[in-house]
């Protein structure tokens, strides 16, 4: 298996950091091969510009267009062009970030912001009257896999069915489903660690048994059954789910899951 | 009205431009007092790192407890206090910004990352069998109301109750309810334009007129009826909704909206 880890915490000794040298470690201990994309120490940058684009950038800038252009004639910047080829290289995709305000932290969002360009992440495939392009379930990363690996300060009834927060499938919805799951990638259920922000010394021996579980039986652990999108489950062009494919009662972002 | 506009967009001569543009000259024409953080213009730093914290910085980092303390003893980046004092001097906040990849564009999430700090937006108030904190309806930045003006490429099908993408109120809820209500901002029904990426300069005009006639009714809006977290609606400390608050077969982020 080869591994793609892109990692997002600014202290290699915090607990995310923690938990990518495990993973490193636990993944080639058991013979895969593992590539880290450590966005802070890269001094990743994280905001989408014309530098990008290098010659294709038009003025006014068009972000969605001028990317295409760009991933089309090969110029975009280099440091963009090196996480798609590790994206193509890898056919597992772990992502380790803690979750600020509900979502990931802003030097993952411009990872994808920047490395998810027109032509290959979206806006790939053609569009008929039995498919609306190639996305959710079909895309240039299909054939992959991801897993989040997310930190959550707050305690876990706070994410549950009724809890304050929502629940964390639903957070997460956005990501897995929207980011990953758009350009082919199939999502396995996420690791995410509760209350980190009370994580001692003592808690981590458990906390990394039950990470190595995870990453020991990451090729037989069953995706999230997200719907496809051109396989007749939704109405085209309007994407809207057909009439009575979901459990009497099911709603909001649960609906693209198949029961 | 003193009104703060948080603008994201590297292009000035984009729809989002346009649009933030537009909200300037209608509320000054109207008699309120208008800023702008043009994140792009000012080169804003997306990145929480121990730069934000001064001397407050610890070695390992902790972005939470650092931030507080670089909070309290007022040793917080300039960057970062000026937006803070932008903030309070405001009783109207409106971000304008496209909707990449299904929440906001990194520059703004940075902006979230590095502005809501703890002890300012989060870690307020003291807890206890009645109360968690200061937060969703109280917090800093009570008395304040917030609007979301987002554009999104997609047409407005795809984002419905039944659509691919979800309903667009469950995927701005961790931003409505998670970024904004938290520190205790009311949240105004978002103003949403979707098919930007066809928008000719023949639909402008009524664009306008549809976003001029939000812009002059902001006093007179109601915001998002949030359920306030300190009031009786929830369990404390488990934060659970109370059983039975909610009208049938409602679940996910809606829970969390008074019907």
């Amino acid at each position: 298996m080869k591994t793609l880890i892109v990692y997002a915490h600014p202290e290699p000794r915090s607990l995310n950091g923690s938990l990518k040298d495990l993973a490193v470690a636990t993944l080639e201990k058991a013979g895969h091969e593992v590539r880290v994309s450590d966005l802070y120490a890269m001094r990743w940058k994280a905001v989408v510009d014309a530098g990008d684009f290098g010659p294709s950038a038009s003025s006014p800038l068009k972000v969605a267009a001028d990317s295409g252009r760009a991933f089309d004639t090969g110029t975009l910047t280099p440091d963009v062009l090196a996480e798609q080829e590790k994206l193509l290289w890898a056919d597992m995709i772990i992502f380790q970030f803690p979750m600020w305000w509900y979502t990931m932290p802003a030097i993952l969002k411009g990872w994808v912001d920047r490395v998810f360009t027109y032509h290959f992440a979206y806006g790939v495939g053609e569009h008929s009257d039995v498919k609306y392009g190639e996305r959710f379930g079909e895309g240039t990363l299909a054939g992959r896999r991801a897993l989040l690996s997310v930190t959550v300060g707050g305690p876990e009834s706070h994410y549950a069915e009724r809890g304050i927060n929502g629940p964390i499938d639903d957070l997460l919805f956005p990501i897995q489903h929207g980011i990953l799951y758009y350009p082919g990638i199939e999502v396995l259920p996420p690791f995410v660690l509760y209350g980190s922000d009370r994580v001692t010394d003592e808690d981590f021996p458990d906390i990394a048994k039950a990470w190595e579980q995870r990453l020991l039986t990451l090729e037989s652990t069953e995706p999230i059954a997200f719907r496809r999108q051109n396989f007749g489950d939704y109405e085209i062009p309007s994407l809207h789910l057909k009439e009575g494919l979901e459990p009497p009662g099911r709603s909001g972002f649960r609906l693209h899951v198949r029961p």
